[in-house]
């Protein structure tokens, strides 16, 4: 027990995932939860509650310079992350840091390469990937069962939060981006993304948002995100040759609808034109089946995965590139949204490479 | 009764909808269902069934020239409608036509002129416009009681015909379009369309597509159509202000849904630049309401608009120029998927006039 | 054609279901629609609508009379049935008749009776026996796919008008019992049955219902019935020891749902007392399967089978015995009802024999 | 901060529902967790986690005996309630219990007295009573919003543990049992029950069980519960002659939903016998109210009204006659069972008095 307690753990920020993250390292076993650093001390008191032995600390310095420290999980403010994840890096720490990896891809870029150039992990805290939904995906997708991918469709959106430094697209994107990432195979990638946004409440920032995506294969994946919603939708649709997937979150007893169900073009055969299309277009309807899926919590497996890749000295299932792929999407987002929605190339350099999360 | 069932009325086209509209017109007591046409006889009596005695032509002159039909309503293909519907017009015959009126905008024109220069009714056949969901949500929207509208989000998404002579955008976006424009306040009106399109089973036209839309207020308004999806969507948001609609038109039970419920920016408050925009925004959560609708087949409304406006003399919820905006849209996009996805501006000369739906 | 429409019917009564059948039996190539008649005949032409060739008579004698009419469908109010159809099986003529069957156990009887001396088709229309829902429980459930019957579980409860001559068990549940007899293996028969009642409005009979059936196999039957709900609901259970299956009728993308889910109890272990039974239970969690189900109208389904078995001189599907043994469990139920809710036995007299359904 | 903490609490059973005891004692200002009392101390320091100063102790002498305790919440099997509850009240300890409060209605009542005698607080931990679903349930029933109680209708049914113990009534029902005791006005009460159980799998107890109660206004309510089903149902409906109103409590975005719409029976009318009754039933159709309501741990809200009872003196909301009242209901509903189903009388003596819940 004493030594799968050998990775001590700092969570750095006690906002709005820090919570989060303390709950599921102190539930680590291979984890020893050391520190809740936040320069609000009184905060992270609260988050600890009255009857914990972990300790506070208002100084990250302090906490980096504690040998007992082996790892930092970074839940501060996107803007911070560099500051943050560098200061933890250059002390010998690992890393895991929440979505987004930094601010911009050149500062992820930063980050992935001291890392890199110290050994150390950077892990990517692309929840979703890790819950079991998403799991299943990444196996009825890219083991072939759902046939060639021909369409992703996802919408997440709910009444949020207004962010005070981001627009929607980089507050929500991101979940939807590493799903994509993380289910897709290995040569099916972006190539150019188009965005919409707009900003009906005067806030400053896009709170309605749409990214269309081309990818490699022709295929085309959507995101619908929005801050302004009174009803809650988590929907993604993975439309392929042989089935199509439908994943809503919500439906905490279905969550995942396996279609055996779609549309095809047959082989071509040589009629007039008007009716060419009608002909060789085949419906085939079959069965639903909804898979049996653990319920268990993402963020456990999150910390598992983190524990695990330290150990193992490998680089995790989400790792600083799955980071630096999604910041290269939003760039290129931003780049769209800013010059009237027209499609902007997705910069391939960071696209392939690192582990394939 | 007999005075009642003074306007004669001759359905073209057995097709798809035609039987719809022959149900619907006999049932109608202002109408006088004489004739069933199509090139096709035999299909056509089917159509009526065994025991009809509603008269089957093959022959578009004959049921024009007999002075018995006062009024033609047509379901032929899209393409088509240019001819049949001038046919009508020239002889005399007040015309109501399937969406979309026509191939093309100048088309479109040419019938609205026709129909205007004869003073006869040209009437098209927005079908939802006229189902009780839709005409709450006018109230709802028009009336005020929403607030300003922030932003409207379709999505009709199903297995569907695969059309041999359009895209998934004019198959199916005239719905949400006319929907739109029936709801919408004279002064909202869309500015510029973006549509991106993919046709990811080599289909020959796009089968999956997204429209956004810029709107005069600022808002934007997008629609995402889709051939190929198993699972049949039909919803609709219209988030303002001061309340937010959920229309499902595939929940029977609770069509729509009002909430109470959204994000405001406050007045001007002067902080500090990072805490600035948080500040000001506020959450208001109220209930939801579910009003209570009739339930009546909104085709049955249409043929009684339809004989209303003939009898009284005037233009229809749905007239030409309806239509004419529809197409209007619908073209720009086209342009627009041409063009990669670029922002196109929607030509305003038809954005206004004629009767408001 | 005119060979298959070799069986002329007519439509006994203009009511609430006469429309219904109507309409299917004027869809059905086999039949060839007569009358409807209806003491209210001006009822009878409305339903017909402005444009019908099917004559319209008031008078059940005419009708019976006239060699065309080869067979009567029966949608006269339940008191009734046993004069209507009792004429119409004396005419010679073959009858479909509305659930219930008769009013009483012994009426029902003897139109059996009348039926087989005379080598007539008596049919019930028991129309959700002819849903693909129901055909496809059928075979889940004869056909062992569930494995053992553990338990059913049946609601129907809806805003509902109350009925003038019957109260709410003779009203739905004969739906709930059919759908029973139709899926249950021949050896599986209820033995006894008790029945709770309420009338909170003071309609002068139960307007809420529950029907508890003890199973000749120990399993039990749950049946809520109820005009008073303002949420319609429609819902079976049908609990195995290998699958359970769900059916949900307003679901109308997912009617049928068959959960790979249940508990066992596993081979006897020699544990202490406290701990045996849940040492022996054991859970078993697979995937859910809906399956593709086609869409159509039962009613046209009904009215094939009617013809066919005329056709073909055979019992029906759904004969007279199948009406007799929902009739004998209505009137066991009755008198629970009336003797404060105690289990009654089923006579066993009905409950085997004639054709199964 | 110190003067709150004024209650020290222990909490007894580490087994499935203790964790969540320790949570939200933890988590609740006025309480000051001191132990968590469980023969299997391993277990204990498993629930508490590596990082807790909160003691565990094997020993409940011990944890009585300990002046810092000043309440007791026990988490352990319903058998061992009495002798636990009682040391407790011995040793003049505030006592939670979880339902049901004792294994018959005798020991139940040994503790209220004794609790009573001591002028200590006994507390029934229905957690449901303190959702804010039933609080606001119990404004619209017990506040008149939804007029004369008609009837009521709760179905809990999923796949549920087969207890060693006790069967699915006695497990599941309290649930039912004291949600309707704490919604109902004070005037209506159970006054018979009738209990119907099967146990299709040889577990040695029901695991199907289906309860009717009358009640003294003349309404029937019924409690459907099932161990055996692979869906999880949580509806409830209250049927009133104003309103009715459903909770589903898997519904997370719309737990509550209050219908405007009914049927009544309007005034006499002087009719002949057969129209009588469809004459004078009105039906109302208005809209539907989804009222918000706030996301909050109810256990959260038992343990502060466990504090402020304790605090203020005075009894909580559910104390221990409400657990009296849910035991004298279970005791008629085994006899009912035993008896083969038939009504048993609902003995008053515990149906008043007390805090009501």
């Amino acid at each position: 027990m004493t030594e799968q307690k050998s990775i001590g753990i700092a969570v750095v920020g006690a906002g709005y995932w820090g919570p989060n993250l303390v709950r599921n390292a102190a539930a680590t076993p291979a984890l020893r939860l050391e520190y809740l650093c936040d320069l609000d001390t009184e905060r992270a008191r609260t988050v600890l509650g009255a009857y914990s032995t972990v300790r506070v600390s208002g100084s990250l310095d302090e906490v980096l310079a504690d040998p007992a420290v082996d790892a930092v999980a970074v839940a501060t403010p996107a803007a911070t992350h560099l500051p943050v994840a560098m200061a933890a890096l250059r002390a010998g720490k690992h890393v895991l840091v929440e979505k987004p990896l930094a601010a911009t891809v050149s500062d992820g870029r930063a980050l992935v390469d001291e890392a890199q150039a110290r050994g150390l992990v950077l892990m990517l805290d692309h929840t979703y990937c890790y819950t079991p939904a998403v799991q299943r995906l990444r196996e009825l997708v890219r083991g072939g069962e759902i046939g060639s991918v021909q369409y992703l469709d996802s919408v997440r959106i709910n009444l949020g939060l207004v962010q005070p430094d981001v627009d929607v697209l980089w507050d929500l994107a991101p979940h939807d981006l590493s799903i994509f990432l993380s289910i897709l195979p290995d040569d099916i990638v972006p190539v150019s993304v188009a965005a919409h946004g707009s900003d009906p409440i005067g806030a400053g920032r896009a709170c309605v948002g749409h990214l269309t995506l081309e990818l490699s294969n022709g295929a085309m994946a959507h995101v619908h995100v929005n801050w302004l919603s009174p009803t809650k939708i988590r929907t993604m649709v993975i439309g392929g040759s042989e089935r199509t997937v439908v994943w809503d979150d919500l439906n905490l007893l279905q969550r995942l609808a396996v279609h055996d169900r779609g549309v095809e073009r047959k082989g071509a055969i040589d009629l007039g034109p008007e009716e060419r299309t009608r002909a060789i277009i085949s419906y085939r309807t079959g069965d639903m089946v909804a898979p049996a899926l653990p319920e268990r919590e993402a963020l456990r497996a999150v910390m598992a995965e983190f524990a695990a890749s330290i150990g193992e000295r490998r680089a995790p299932l989400t790792d600083g590139w799955a980071g630096l792929r999604v910041l290269t999407i939003l760039e290129a987002a931003s780049k769209s949204l800013a010059s009237g929605g027209v499609f902007v190339d997705v910069e391939q350099e960071h696209m392939v490479g690192g582990a394939v999360a």
